[in-house]
Order: structure tokens, then C-alpha cells, then sequence
């Protein structure tokens, strides 16, 4: 499916297209859309890569499930997204990344939306995202709070001594969305 | 490296050994020591099963290691465990299990000791355990608690509605040891 939207404007196109198939150019350009971020080590970036690589061999039966954002048919930002599994109903954010010359006109959070409503239309019940205490990663946790998620746990020293694994959720299912209403006052 | 210890003689045999190689024969093991428990759901066996068998085909590059405790050459419990991937030093505990008509004998005590071990040996500073809320793992959680781990985080609703993962952690490096004798009082 693809779903065409009219951008700002403001990275010098007029359309996102958001576009759920994988092909097998998006491996290049998930590669140097994670590299532009500067946050990620290379080994990070191999992972990334290879979720891709692990769609075009195994399709939906890999549990890796993405949303491209393209601007004449290039990606300039995209997220992967699955179902956990022994879960009924929660789901991982594993990626969400915009090439860093696009960043600042809201593509991120357009993705994020984008992923709630397919996880909300298969069911799903709960997004989760996980990421780094680290200073580094201040934007990153201020980008979820905005979007609608909160910090439900905190693992010390998870990824190394001082670097803490935060756990944000956001509830995705009517009930969910009726509650996050409620409690943010609209 | 098999551990040769004497066991208490409660499950009729004498010896308990314990072994981090993998063998054929251990498939169908872990499948009836799996299924002996009770607590597992007929899809969550097939997992325990799918990681003997991704050892089997990748070995160590699987990212899941076993401990087993045989009698007699015959596995009557075992341990699944591994690094997780980009931390330093995290490890998982995936399973641990121990064929019922061999419980109550202290035989999950030793095999998780024997984790503790191995993931220290090999630079680790944290092993985690995820367990579900429910009643039914009130006595899994008992267990972890008796064995020095503490419930970091709670996620509610996770595994399905009312349905939490708890997370628990023990520092298994050498400050964690002492910091655990001077929280515990010994």
C-alpha cells in the first residue's frame, strides 16, 4: 500500500509517498539513512541493514515489517516495526530513522503515526520502544514523549556501566487512544 | 567442559553432570522437559526447541548457549542463555527448565549458579530474566527472588491484558557480588 500525502515542501519536494513492499535498493539506503544520524556505531548500522536483508529473504514470516517515506521514489526516512512474539498484541518499534538533511519537518513523527496505525488495523494493542539514558539520545526520548509515550520502566547499566535501557509504551487500540485523551486532557 | 558433581541421590541416580555441549538427542529432550513443566503453551515449547536447533546448525554464533544437567548421559534439566546484542556485558537467561518428576531438589538452583558462572567468565555483568505476572509463575518468580534476582520493571499488559512481564536482574560480576552481600546483609 502506499499512501500519498502532500509534505511541506520544505525538503525540496512536493509528495511523501509512505510505501510498506521492501525492494532491494532500500538495503543501500537504509544503510546510509542510519549512517547520516551520526547516533549509530557501525555494527548498529549492520543490524539495521540486515533486518532488511532478513524482509526481501522471508518476507511478513520475518516479523520485520517496514513503512518507507519516499520523495521521487527515493527514501529519506523510514521505520521497521513487528510483532513481539508470545505477545497478544504488543509490538516493537525497531527502527525509525530521517536522513539527516530532511530532519526538523516532522517526517519522524509522521512515520511513527503511520506504524500506529498498522499495528492498530493488525490488532495490535501496545507499541514499544527502546532506547538509551544516554545524553545522546535526549532528542530521541523528547521525540517519543511528544508523540504520545511514556517512560514505563528503567534497566540500569543495561547497555553498559551508566547507560540505562529506557522502555517507553504507548497504548494503540481504541481503548488506548480514549485513554490517552483522557489523561492528556485532549 | 562437564562439571561432575554429586547430587543428593533424591532423583535416583548419584551424579549430576553438567554439560554446555550441544547434542541431536537433546531436541527431543528439551522438548519433553519443556512440555513436563505445565506452564508452557504448545508454541512457546517450539521456541525452546528452535534455539537447541539453531545451536545445533550455528553453534555459539546462534547467540544461545546451554548448560544441561544429565544423569546417566540423559538430561533431566537444562538452561538456555546468551548475550544480548549491542550492550556491554548483559546477558539473557532464556530458559531454564527441569523435568517435573526431578523438582523440588534444588537442581534449577545449581543450573542457574552454573549460568551465574559462565556468563562471569565470559566478562558478563548482568544477567536478566523475563517472567510473566501471572499466578501460575508465582512460584518461577519465587524462584529468581530466592536466587538473588530483583524485579527492575514491570510492563504492564505486555504478555496480553492484565498479563505484566516482570524483568529481573543480578549483578553477576565481582562488584555485583559485593554490593549483593552488603544489600542482602550476606
Amino acid at each position: 500500500m502506499t499512501t500519498r500525502v502532500t509534505s511541506t515542501g520544505a525538503h525540496g519536494a512536493g509528495l511523501v509517498e509512505f510505501r510498506d513492499t521492501v525492494r532491494g535498493a532500500d538495503v543501500p539506503a537504509v544503510r546510509s539513512i542510519v549512517a547520516s544520524s551520526g547516533f549509530f556505531a557501525p555494527h548498529e548500522i549492520d543490524i539495521a541493514v540486515e533486518l532488511v536483508e532478513e524482509h526481501l529473504a522471508r518476507g511478513a514470516a520475518s516479523g520485520y515489517h517496514f513503512i518507507f517515506a519516499d520523495v521521487d521514489g527515493d527514501p529519506i526516512g523510514y521505520a521497521c516495526y513487528g510483532p513481539i512474539g508470545c505477545t497478544v498484541g504488543s509490538f516493537d518499534l525497531y527502527w525509525i530513522a530521517v536522513r539527516a538533511a530532511c530532519r526538523g519537518h516532522g517526517l519522524g513523527r509522521r512515520l511513527l503515526s503511520e506504524v500506529e496505525r498498522r499495528v492498530r488495523r493488525a490488532g495490535g494493542r501496545r507499541l514499544y520502544v527502546e532506547t538509551s539514558s544516554r545524553a545522546l539520545y535526549e532528542p530521541t526520548r523528547g521525540f517519543y514523549e511528544r508523540c504520545g509515550y511514556s517512560a514505563e520502566a528503567r534497566l540500569d547499566d543495561f547497555y553498559g556501566p551508566g547507560d540505562a535501557k529506557v522502555i517507553y509504551v504507548k497504548p494503540v487500540d481504541e481503548t488506548g487512544r480514549r485513554e490517552d485523551c483522557r489523561i492528556r486532557g485532549g
